[in-house]
């Protein structure tokens, strides 16, 4: 083994063994911690945090990094990644001060509070002051990291989806709008041919979960090395390729809000699940990006978990689940009712069709907030603009408007684009996947391993090990695009609403 | 604030959260890990705990530990103890070899599933090796801790309740055998006179877990700062003061069993909630000793717990949860059956009068074990004596013999008599709160509050600042002395059984 690799090795394993504790913390708050706990845990969590940013940088990895870049001979190639991966993670967080940094952590665990409050009073004001300083702490550190005067934007960007920037993602966005918008309009008008008030009966949480936890062993979960807890919001986390944990909510009156967030979160699940044993618990042992990651949660989701043919199997055992809510509804009427578009005002609660333009909105709001040309105050004029100019509403109040999404308030600006990527990558995906499996076949027959493991194979397995764009081609055959994403929404709604 | 103690505060406070991260991991994996999780985060516990030790002790620390020793002014009470429990913590690690201890830690790791292995399959001479093995290392340590000739036991013993040796253990044990053996004689005699079987009916877990959310509250546990969960095994684990987590389990036939564990861990978790604010997350924030903390919680179900005077207020409530099986249950008979002595096999699940019989048999074994006078091979055959000896009885195999406690496999020798000296701290402490509290009178008026804050006021808000001796004598006015144990057990054993 290279040398300087091996001398490498404790202070990786001390810089996973902090990360895995600070998700773990991360997962225990979210879903377990009492009310009272916060303020106790956040400074464990603060200090694990520092521990984190020295242990990775300091002078002794970062000559050793330096060593093993310089002189590879005997790397394969997960340790060659795990380098690229160190070096870059150091190359990110050591231009910025540490003094900076703790400043920016301390504001970011502030404003989370800050921006709920502000939301439950539909207060944007509240909030503003906050969203200011936030704004100003993420242009200057991109500032620090920005490379041959790369603008502000570009490298927030390639923070969450290497290889993609503002000249690339305009072409995307504009392709989708010029499709998206005018089908949009036909599928509205058609909308009172689909009910799907039933989805919206009483449906029991105990019954909901029971389900649940088929379904997501069904998608090929595997509670051995998971668990399914509820949280406030869904989502999924993991502490090595064997615990792997995801979340869902049973609300009462929704039946379709856990049935698929528990398959999106699977996918997401399967995808750290996949991960192999070789670079699990290493630095490139996570998904390879954002984008990567919702491309998998959303073809689960979506494009596998929204037909009829996943259905089939096994919407008799939902039907018997709730008797008396579905007996009545045919799996071509459930199909439709959960496919329903219907432009609205929460990015969340969106479907398939439309949920690309509250993306939209939000990339060109954070282009404006990073070039200077929307200033804060100015931003809820601007969102309600941009609803009623891709969605055709307009929000009553901030709560419902531009106060709806945690991002900001993290301080993750450049973020949202990876959402709409990945239901792109995930079409691309599929097409290269039917021209190889049955998938539709696969499908009826309960029969989703082959599905799983095309993905498993392909993808989940390399971890970080490859990057994102590189394993789009590597899968496909070709470069990234985003027209399998458009004909995939364009046949899949002229079904459901039997469009010309 | 003195300034070495200021130089050492950063260290501390990295000290405490490797800690925090490691009790938050046991928790995770006792109560809710996938069971293939295992070994992978036994990696990343192995890494934080390898942390701690190089946090707490290295050449710095030591250094500064040893300034604010010589040079104490300026130190509160607080920071001085935390110094000296720094200094203790030190002192007794870095006699040990790091490569030993290394060893230690992995041997023990393994064990505990050789120990359930072996126990599962009644075959002792599975686990024999292994046991071997955690003895020697366990010799060798104390040996390296022992000063001015201690006996290898009595260092064991002092680690988990300081000021306790063999000397003092053995009177003890002595005066509670001559008392209770005779005392039992009496009670089992008349045994048939108490019917217990309704205890055993089929209770709900569900309306189990209802109730004993319910009982947890009733004895004061806070649910904004705590956690009850399940587990195999009931215990009590903290992240802070504001963060305290306890678990049962919910045995369908045996109503009492998580009855009484719910508020046997209250008891646990109001000490660990009591501790002050400004010591909690720090090295002297928790219980003063193993015995200490028993007191507490044998307080809470023993004491308290199995009285009438307790059950008056909500027996009611627990005949409506369960109306079938209790109905025609009197309180007075529920209280005889919940306070009936039975001599039996196994430890765990003993009465409060043979309780500390079955920890005498593993205090002269410990002894015997440590001076070298019984070997690994003889030991379920010592077992079986001595159970037959002091109990009556005799196990049919090792399982419910000598295999039957996780302690030794866990490598802790010495920490069995805490649990004897639990009971006999708490009966001495009921005593002086009867001198200032109409205790029974509280109870009957459903009003534990005086009688928390009693335990919080004397005990619980200085954790480790006082040691056990030295508290017993605040706060009772004497040093310990069993003779408040005996007298309590034979009077309220006398009445229970209406002896003479």
């Amino acid at each position: 083994m290279n040398r300087a690799f091996e001398k490498l090795q404790p202070h990786l394993e001390r810089i996973m063994a902090l990360n895995t504790a600070m998700t773990l913390f991360n997962w225990d708050t979210d879903t377990l911690a009492p009310k009272e706990a916060g303020p106790y845990t956040a400074k464990v969590i603060g200090t694990l945090s520092d521990e984190y940013f020295q242990a990775l940088v300091n002078d002794e990895v970062k000559a050793l990094v330096k060593e093993c870049q310089e002189h590879g001979e005997g790397l394969d190639e997960n340790q060659a990644a795990i380098v690229k991966e160190a070096a870059r993670t150091i190359e990110e967080l050591e231009v910025i001060p540490k003094e900076e940094y703790r400043e920016f952590s301390e504001l970011q665990s502030e404003a989370a509070a800050i921006w709920s409050r502000a939301r439950e009073d539909k207060d944007y004001e509240a909030f503003a002051p906050t969203l200011e300083k936030l704004i100003a702490f993420t242009k200057k550190f991109a500032g620090y990291q920005a490379k041959d005067g790369q603008k502000i934007y570009d490298v927030l960007l390639d923070q969450y989806e290497r290889g993609f920037d503002m000249e690339s993602l305009d072409r995307f966005f504009s392709q989708v709008r010029d499709e998206i918008v005018p089908l949009l309009k036909q599928v509205v008008e058609k909308n009172d041919t689909i009910d799907s008030s039933f989805l919206t009966e009483y449906y029991e949480p105990e019954k909901q979960e029971e389900f649940g936890r088929f379904l997501a062993e069904y998608c090929g979960f595997e509670f051995d090395k998971g668990v399914l807890a509820t949280s406030a919001h869904p989502f999924t986390t993991n502490l090595h390729n064997h615990d792997v944990r995801i979340t869902t909510r049973y609300v009462e009156n929704k039946l379709d809000s856990s049935l698929f967030s528990i398959i999106h979160e699977t996918g997401h699940a399967l995808y750290e699940l996949g991960i192999s044993d070789e670079i699990t618990q290493t630095l490139v042992g996570g998904g390879a990006s954002m984008g990567m990651h919702e491309s998998q949660s959303r073809f689960y989701e979506n494009i596998i978990g929204r037909s009829e043919a996943f259905w089939e199997p096994i919407y008799g055992k939902l039907v018997e689940t709730f008797p008396k809510q579905l007996e009545k509804v045919s799996l071509d009427q459930f199909i439709k009712a959960v496919n329903k578009a219907v432009p609205g005002l929460i990015r969340i609660d969106a479907d398939e069709l439309t949920y690309c333009l509250h993306i939209m909105v939000r990339y060109e709001m954070e282009k404006m907030i990073m070039d200077g040309s929307a200033d804060v105050k100015d931003l809820p004029k601007l969102w309600n603009e941009k609803y009623q100019e891709y969605l055709g509403v307009s929000p009553e109040d901030d709560a419902e408007g531009v106060l709806q999404d945690i991002h900001w308030a993290q301080g993750s600006f450049g973020y949202f684009p990876s959402y709409a990527l990945g239901s792109a990558f995930a079409a691309q995906f599929y097409h290269k996947m039917q021209e190889e499996l049955d998938v539709e076949g696969l499908l009826k027959e309960g029969n989703l391993k082959p599905i799983r493991e095309f993905l498993k194979d392909r993808i989940h397995r390399y971890g970080k090990v490859k990057e994102t764009r590189d394993l789009i081609k590597a899968v496909t055959g070709e470069d990234f695009t985003p027209k399998y994403y458009i004909e995939y929404l364009k046949e899949k709604y002229k079904k459901i609403y039997s469009l010309a």
